[in-house]
């Protein structure tokens, strides 16, 4: 653990120069709207070890797969988010001499990541062979105008004056850390500059493997405050710049404001790149600095409006929600259904930037509840968009059906382990299971129909295909897979995988019978699903095997797990952890330590399937013997603690994942941040200490305060209701906006009156 | 299956240029001589697909690990033996026109691996603008010097007089085609050339893992019989050669003789090498072409002289064995106990050339019965040498003792997939039962005690701490391995790794008796081999989980082998196979089909402790569950299925592994030979169709004559015997050089006259 950040309700504050910390400040201080982001980079020149990254939404590469020994039906390529244009950069002189903050003496450094209004201001004095200079810089990606990134850089000499010279730059010359061969993902295809002005455009090089290039352009407009002396313009293969040199008298302010506007033709034809660009920088010009940041901050106000989380007596708590939900926002708020949520946003490049399951398990219930259901609506209609995609991963393994990928940005899977790729197939099951999750929670049914039954359909195919029947024991086995605990591969009759193949045939077969009922049956019969087949989904729901130990009376893990040495963390000696650092893959998978939830994953999403006391003795007999080495780990198992009145351990895990990057708990946070599993904190508070579940349409909630808290509120938005949820060691007030709501609290019924409020006292 | 050579007892011989075979057909005509070896490549110029290849024994280089996700005690680097200086390059010009095969016509083509003197010849007539010439090569690599490379170019004018110019060269500037990241691994040390005498020093680039560089040297001498019109030299960097132009009369052959000697600082210091190349090529000078030539021939006459196997009635068959044996002892004849055998010899780079358990499951046997004792010692011995490695590689993974690598030059494992690696641990139990098949066979049991007890000692070492013991079922189990069959992965007590494992613990402590026995106690003490530690080998050997089927009465494969969907090979589509280049790997390790003998490679070990009928049912079993897909699978079903009567099974095994290269069976001898499966031809006949055992120091045989043979007979050393079995229809004649000897024929006892002669009838 590393706290480089003191505590603060809104803010990320750092007053130091972290030198030797520099790419995990970095990635801490990134920003992000949606459509591009950016790693916390300085404008100016940095000599000092950092990671230039700045990526943009959906613009990705395929990158040749890297194995030691090619296996049959290895993806050929993993997908990455890339390294696109540098466009914040602008070199800073004073009176010739560059400024650095490596080299330089810095005497007062402050910077802040203001989370409630989506700003990141830097304050410091610098100090060049004596001459003392104040600066600030204020960046901000607007997220009223998704293209527009807006820069303000100020500079004041304090006991001298002399020449300020701001060399404002774009710089397509990039690449990427990750890049499996050292490779350069991009070619020039036009650059131009002027006075004030300037754009590149650059576009991804071909590939072999039929995914379409992208193209990029990045236009700025320069607007300086004070006198200037000399103003030119440079320019080089993949580069273009001006470079400005200003009149600075003591005391005396001046700055540059680069607004820079980033335009793919993901959206736009190739030929209209740069104009649709202009035309963001003339309405940002009229509209001015000072307008765009009210603008946006107020954007960002409004988002927090109906998602925020209050906690008080612990701004340790109170900080880590935030920015989890900061974070999380500013990597994906659901306007655009071609995108979805890479693991670490646009702040690193790790993992490749695609699409895991973690979006269906982990992101889309926070989304549910904090944004407009059209948010969540979104994220799935990403995966219908996938379907093919989905149907060709499973032809690559020879079985029917449709296998959602591991990794993806086309629905093909681009992951290059095969215990990753072809066993960890659990995932389709979440695919499916956010579709109930979806309907469920907004009673929007027409899903099902417009959507829904297609990637139901698909996914309970290749169920179908992938068990086997076992003569002897007359029974459906699914052998050679992956569960989500990853400390183990290629095992048999996993049980959490095998529990949500099963319940995703039952569910395709209650969409079946509800599209019927309600007048569907076309839908049905167009995607030639037979009595016949839906009879055999029938048969393998009723003879699935489910390890199970009558002894323990707990749900087996796979066949063979209680055949290990079974020991539990604590006595696992310090020097050991974390695992996957100090132990050899071979003893990891042999050991019974678990990586993440895996039966209990199941128990957290089919909750209301099982009795207090299975959960409690499941969790009684797994919890132990769980790492949580994953960062999504800890989330699930606050939830489930929460739930069986463990509320030590649920608030131990809620700080964990809470705090993940900001205190650096896994030690990598200078990769990137932990964007998927940043709902981690969410989900510990709602659905733990609050205990909000909507299983069979009802909203309920059983809440309580962790005993350093003095209380919570929080908002979700559900159905056409926004309530707002307060609790106290006293008791719980729940206020709405809509009309009047049937829910539970604490197992009872509760009517919350039209835009009223209800107050329950807490039972002691 | 393509054949693309004639079928001869003792020669392979093609008729055409094969251009789209080309690989494939230099893979078939490589030469070596244990010291050295290269591919079957052209010495002029040819400008169609080809590959290079050129290996010194024992010169390698670590290539840094290529993979996709790094895991935790992944080898560093795979040990490749490299492609060295290219040699026998000769360029070759009529009247200024380069001779090229692939262009020019060639219009008589005749080239032939002469296997019973070692000598590659080569005749063909070529027509360039209507000037026709006959030319012919002959090259060996002397086993009387085997730092000598012999080669004689022979041009005859057919319709014209002109100039021939022959340019001979030395070229460092080579590269391994299979490179993990396209890197040259040579660097020049030295070079000269002057009129007949060049020479080149390279040494391997220093690396960064600690591995020894090499340097090896080349030096050509060159002899012309002709008149010389002009010669020159030329040289630049990593590349020496000369020029000669000679004047060729119509239907008068002239010729150029090119001697090479290649050392190398694994026996000399760097200094010397030059010096010592030297004194090769000045004795060689001495003797002369025609001598060397005859004095080689005579040395691969005496090689199968006591190795030769002579099969009348089938020359596909007959042909088979020769070229085996052939390419084996050209890999290795046991000369120098710092080399082994590696997968593809001196014939490609696949697999890297290292070390590989084949050579103790499979090599070892032949070798121990057609070559002198020292041979086979050796092999051990190199094991012996690399005992720290092992130590090395158990520690590695967090284990007490010694895991010998899967693939290594210096006894670090170099294999980096972790199933291999980590999982393959039964090849540690092939090391061990190695010592005890070199000891039972050879009766040197101060082998136990020079070397042997070492190796044992830390093989049952790791075992015992790799097993865990289950509480609940009192045995002690081992988790997590891959057993024989790769077509499954990290599965749960395999039965042969279990079986090898308890057997090892077992013949440990034998050998440990043995040892107090015979007054060697200080040998078992100075080991800190305690009475605890053998009394907890005791109890594992007791107590180990051998999975078995009461109904079936089989041994199971490993644990849940029983649960997948079994089939048999005839049940697959003829389109569905070769598995591996059909299936996807997923595919594959789900399904019941098994690569090679898994628990079948156990009955074939510890074939003296099973019973008949378990083995038959056990065969019955699993062989029709097998699509041998290892060059190493079928030699042991043949030697089982001869044993159990099944006499057309066991022929078709051997036909297929004899001729696995000849008929290129797996589709990738284009890329080499597969040297370490050639003892299964071998095997098959001695003891497959001749029944060979020797169990308990006692040699026996149980002959049969396959159908479609008339006869058949070969020689074995055993102990001091040297005895020619001669098996035919009616009988077998067993004559022997040496004491009496008591052995056992059909089960009956036999005792053979000093150096004479027993005949028995055939039962019908």
């Amino acid at each position: 653990m590393k706290r480089l950040f003191s505590i603060d309700p809104w803010k990320i504050v750092e007053t130091t120069v972290n030198k030797e910390d520099f790419r995990l400040a970095e990635s801490m201080m990134s920003l992000g709207n949606g459509h591009m982001g950016m790693r916390g980079n300085f404008e100016e020149t940095y000599t000092g070890d950092f990671h230039r990254g700045s990526y943009i939404a959906g613009v990705w590469f395929p990158d040749k797969t890297r194995v030691g020994w090619w296996k049959n039906g290895y993806p050929h390529y993993f997908g990455k988010v890339i390294n696109s244009i540098n466009y914040i950069g602008i070199r800073v002189a004073i009176d010739g001499e560059e400024m650095d903050c490596y080299e330089n003496q810095v005497t007062s450094y402050y910077r802040e990541l203001d989370m409630q209004h989506g700003v990141l201001t830097r304050r410091f004095t610098i100090n060049q062979n004596g001459k003392e200079t104040d600066v600030e810089v204020v960046r901000f990606l607007s997220i009223s105008h998704p293209e527009l990134a807006v820069i303000k850089y100020q500079v004041t000499p304090k006991n001298y004056s002399g020449n300020v010279t701001f060399t404002p730059y774009l710089d397509g010359d990039v690449r990427n850390e990750d890049s499996n061969y050292d490779e350069d993902f991009w070619l020039e295809v036009e650059r131009g500059v002027s006075h004030s002005n300037g754009h590149l455009v650059m576009k991804t090089k071909d590939n072999p493997f039929g995914t379409p290039t992208f193209h990029v352009a990045a236009s700025m407009r320069l607007v300086v405050e004070g006198e200037i002396l000399s103003h030119s313009t440079a320019e080089r293969e993949e580069y273009v710049e001006n470079t400005i040199s200003v009149q600075a008298l003591e005391n005396t302010p001046v700055s540059l404001i680069k607004y820079v506007a980033v335009t793919t033709d993901r959206d736009y034809e190739v030929a209209q790149l740069i104009t649709k660009a202009e035309e963001v920088l003339t309405h940002s010009d009229e509209l001015g600095y000072d307008s765009l940041l009210q603008e946006h901050k107020e954007a960002w106000l409004k988002r927090w409006s109906i998602a925020d989380v209050e906690i008080n007596g612990d701004d340790e708590a109170q900080q880590g929600i935030r920015f989890n939900l900061f974070q999380l926002f500013s990597t994906y708020y659901g306007e655009d259904a071609r995108l979805n949520i890479g693991p670490k946003g646009f702040t690193g490049e790790k993992y490749g930037g695609a699409t895991y399951w973690d979006t269906e398990a982990y992101a889309l219930p926070l989304y549910l509840s904090t944004a407009n259901p059209e948010v969540a609506r979104n994220l799935l209609v990403y995966r219908h968009n996938q379907l093919d995609g989905a149907y060709h991963n499973a032809q690559q393994q020879g079985l029917n059906g449709a296998l959602y990928p591991m990794v993806t940005f086309n629905g093909i899977e681009s992951h290059n382990e095969w215990e990753i790729t072809f066993e960890e197939i659990h995932r389709n099951g979440a695919i499916a299971y956010a579709i109930y999750n979806y309907v469920n929670y907004t009673g929007d049914k027409d899903y099902w129909n417009e959507y829904g039954i297609d990637v139901l359909t698909g996914i309970s195919r290749f169920w179908a295909d992938r068990v086997h029947y076992n003569k002897k024991k007359n029974v459906y086995m699914m052998h050679g897979v992956t569960g989500p605990n990853e400390y183990e591969n290629n095992v048999n009759n996993n049980w959490y995988t095998n529990t949500i193949a099963r319940w995703t045939l039952r569910y395709t077969l209650e969409v079946i019978d509800a599209l019927k009922a309600s007048g569907h049956e076309t839908r049905v019969s167009d995607l030639q699903i037979t009595e016949d087949e839906m009879a055999k989904w029938q048969e393998i729901i009723d003879k699935m095997y489910l390890p199970y130990d009558e002894e323990l009376d707990v749900f087996i893990q796979h066949d063979t797990f209680l055949d290990k040495d079974l020991k539990t963390v604590d006595e696992l000696a310090p020097e050991d952890r974390p695992l996957n650092q100090k132990w050899s893959w071979d003893k990891i998978l042999r050991s019974c330590f678990i990586k993440q939830a895996d039966v209990l994953q199941g128990l957290y999403f089919l909750n209301h399937e099982y009795t207090y006391e299975e959960k409690e003795r499941n969790f009684n007999f797994y919890e132990p013997m769980t790492v949580h080495e994953s960062s999504l780990s800890p989330s699930v198992h606050a939830i489930l603690g929460a739930e069986l009145g463990k509320e030590e351990k649920a608030y131990e895990m809620y700080h964990r994942t809470a705090r993940l990057d900001l205190d650096n708990y896994n030690n990598d946070t200078e990769d990137g941040l932990h964007i998927t599993s940043m709902t981690g904190a969410w989900l510990a508070i709602v659905q733990g200490f609050a205990g909000m579940r909507t299983a069979h349409e009802t909203l309920s909630f059983a809440p309580f305060v962790p005993k350093s808290w003095s209380s919570y509120s929080f908002k979700i938005v559900y159905r056409n209701h926004l309530l707002t949820i307060h609790v106290s060691k006293d008791g719980v007030t729940i206020a709405q906006e809509g009309p009047e709501l049937f829910m539970k609290l604490y197992g009872e019924e509760l009517v919350l009156p039209e835009n009223g409020t209800t107050t329950v006292t807490l039972k002691k």
